[in-house]
């Protein structure tokens, strides 16, 4: 693989940590800055948990592009910043990968035809685990053949909603494709209500909630004599950088604008 | 271990059927002759399915033990000939281990005074497979020690009835030692309705219905940092043959009525 | 769909009788004939478990095609007759679709020259069970994304040979994509031999053999924080009617010979 | 329950740490001191983590207990300073829960005496996640009932031994009472060396290593028509602290040596 040059807005997040993490642990990659908008001047190794990190920080992104060679951005700020970054970078010809969500129809749009009359690529993805991806992905595959399908999503007790987006996401996609059906015996009787699970498009939906758990999902289908299941299991946040790395090392490669991690599978 | 003289009644039935399988392939089980209702006279090996099995047939069950020596009848067959048959079963010395469900708490109470009496055992047992037997009982040691617990059935989309009664016997199981509670984070809310499941005493239970799927159950515990997950699945009728033999073997020792195969084990 | 004449070869045998049920229970395909090398003339209904099925049984599948009008001829006999129905089928217009293996490269090219000069389609597979098929696919599509995959495959005991030929078929094809790595820590080490399972090309593969277990399969994909689990179970040789019926549905659409199941999913 | 005044010994360790959150998060748990060998004087606010607690830290636990009162040590320290600290404890009247391991037989002898003499309490266990203990007493209560059984522990691909330790103590406990038996058919073959796993008394041992994975164990039991299968899952540290936390609960009732959290369950 060839060298590249990253600068990471947001280091100091969540999923920042992770990326300055990745970035650290893959030998073709370098952090050549940060862009953090509430410091300015100093390295990111005066910040707790980045010893030994001696890169430049900057507040300003415009500032960073000046002063800093740069091959691929790395944004996991807010919506507020990301398009902005992005936009920045794109003029600095400086590829963007952005984990970012809250990206408008009008923003995708308006940034695509900077990619294309700059002949740069750029990635923004909601969701960088390719483990769920391929998992949502391969549910839909499956749904062109088997018309049963349950999802039973599994996460800890803290989770406030039910269904997860996840499940509601896959159920999506599965619909596009499979046959319609009502699931579950025409004469079916719930003796306790809810006990077959939410209905979304007669697939149905059951989800999970216990302390210990962390985010899981098992989309299962079923014909005589046969069931497949596909299962993800996520049990901490660097199952996002698998994700942003393959994001990073295709970026190189394309001129145009891709949204979704699964558009650039396969 | 001794050698067994077994009468099976109802050798036509589909647990009756796996009974003489079972008789048939233990070495020290001898099946003495058979107890069909509907036939008399003649040989096991006259009916399709059981070649080679010479055995007689007797429709009536008090000549059968007038005429055939015999240690435990195997009695399979409906709540109408199921009391009839134990209790001359007990009036001939034979030790019964019943399949058959129905038995009113007179039947009991009354079949409990004749083994005292006699000196006899006898073993009657609405569910024989002691996989899923063991399961529940686990569930419910388990129950004390975590009191987060999500029952989730799984069976075949010919089933009628959601939550499997065996899902709801093993939550009531669970109640009477679990500490209550109200499962899942207080304000949580559901996006889409019955995507908990179903409320159990606090407890959820999670009812799958696929076409392939025959009869599974799966008891999630969970806790800060681990869940603990007990489960059985059962693939065939001869699912039940295991516990039939445990309790062939348990009748002989014993001189008194015990009801429930949980009851025999440990 | 449209109305779909079948003659069947080897109606009797395991695979057979599920084609036959398969056929009676799909609204728009019509039992025409079946063919059966030790049987001529009569009905198929004169056999054991095919009541009400008044159709004719021919010896000689020369015949059958001459006196029946058939559009799809399912052959689930043996490679000894397979390559001969075949041929004749294609040679009367009739479009196979053949369960049969044994089939050698000189064979299929014979067949696939056929195909072409007649313009019929015809498709062989060696296993027509969806689920497994699309878990190799799915499984084969992860490993370009995960380099870290073990197979784990579960089957009763009764089985002599350990991996199972589907997880070497699995693991043979993630070879193809995956980039080579020998699994598990470089100075990992076995205190009991075997533990660690099979290696295959740096993979792992465990075969767990007990009692009450069908034909399983899991194959388990892992990076930081996540894994992928997709896994297939077969309870019954049914599982294998929903691959014929789409490759029923596929051949009449078709004007080439396709070997394998795979090829006509997605 | 109670109010109870407690001291931890080891308070910077990793599973120390998650004592000293579980005292803070439990309403009748107080910490009164913690004793840390490197460190005299000053608060445990004084070090990394632990903002607004303003406990005591002691380097002598003998002066511990001459200047704070306490109920219940909780010893996370190393086999050299635990003995120590466990007789220290008793002399002042504190009941230990004691998490090092390392004790010799000469050791629980000479406590056992010590406890007997007092009526004092004590337990010590090598292992406190409940449902990790849980899972081996359901395996061991299985293995009456099940001679077929097949351990699978998954690991992250940082473990160097296979199989795990967990699994051989799982495997000692089953069998101990298992009827002995080689698992599997009699003439399997393994194609691969190593399919089969590792062989432990007849019973097989899987051992799967993959990123992303933490600590996880699966065992299986099968007989004709059914499998029953334990699981626990260990997601991180925080599974220790269910189980001292009930150590603690109980050890205030009891006079006497506990060796093992598996003796206090049930």
């Amino acid at each position: 693989m060839m060298d590249t040059k990253i600068v990471i807005a947001g280091p100091r997040g969540r999923m920042g940590r992770e990326a300055v993490s990745l970035v650290k642990h893959t030998d073709y990659f370098h952090l050549a800055a940060v862009v953090d908008h509430k410091n300015d001047g100093g390295l990111l190794s005066d910040f707790d948990g980045f010893t030994g990190l001696d890169i430049p920080v900057f507040s300003n992104i415009e500032e960073c592009f000046q002063k800093v060679e740069a091959d691929v951005l790395i944004d996991l700020t807010t919506p507020e910043f990301g398009m902005l970054h992005t936009k920045t970078a794109l003029s600095y010809g400086v590829r963007p990968v952005v984990g970012t969500t809250g990206f408008t129809k009008e923003n995708l749009n308006e940034l695509e035809d900077i990619c294309k009359e700059k002949g740069l690529g750029c990635i923004i993805a909601p969701n960088f685990a390719i483990g769920a991806v391929l998992m949502m992905k391969f549910a839909q595959l499956a749904g062109k053949y088997f018309n049963d399908v349950e999802i039973i999503e599994l996460h800890h007790d803290e989770k406030l909603d039910a269904p997860s987006g996840t499940a509601v996401k896959t159920a999506e996609m599965i619909a596009e494709v499979r046959e319609a059906k009502h699931q579950g015996h025409p004469n079916e009787k719930e003796t306790v209500a809810g006990a077959r699970g939410a209905d979304y498009d007669g697939m149905r939906i059951h989800s999970v909630r216990l302390p210990g758990l962390i985010a899981h999902q098992q989309v299962m289908f079923g014909s005589a004599g046969q069931t497949l299941t596909i299962r993800h299991d996520s049990y901490n946040r660097a199952s996002f950088m698998s994700g942003v790395k393959l994001a990073v090392d295709t970026v190189l490669n394309i001129d145009t604008l891709i949204y979704g991690l699964e558009n650039i599978i396969e």
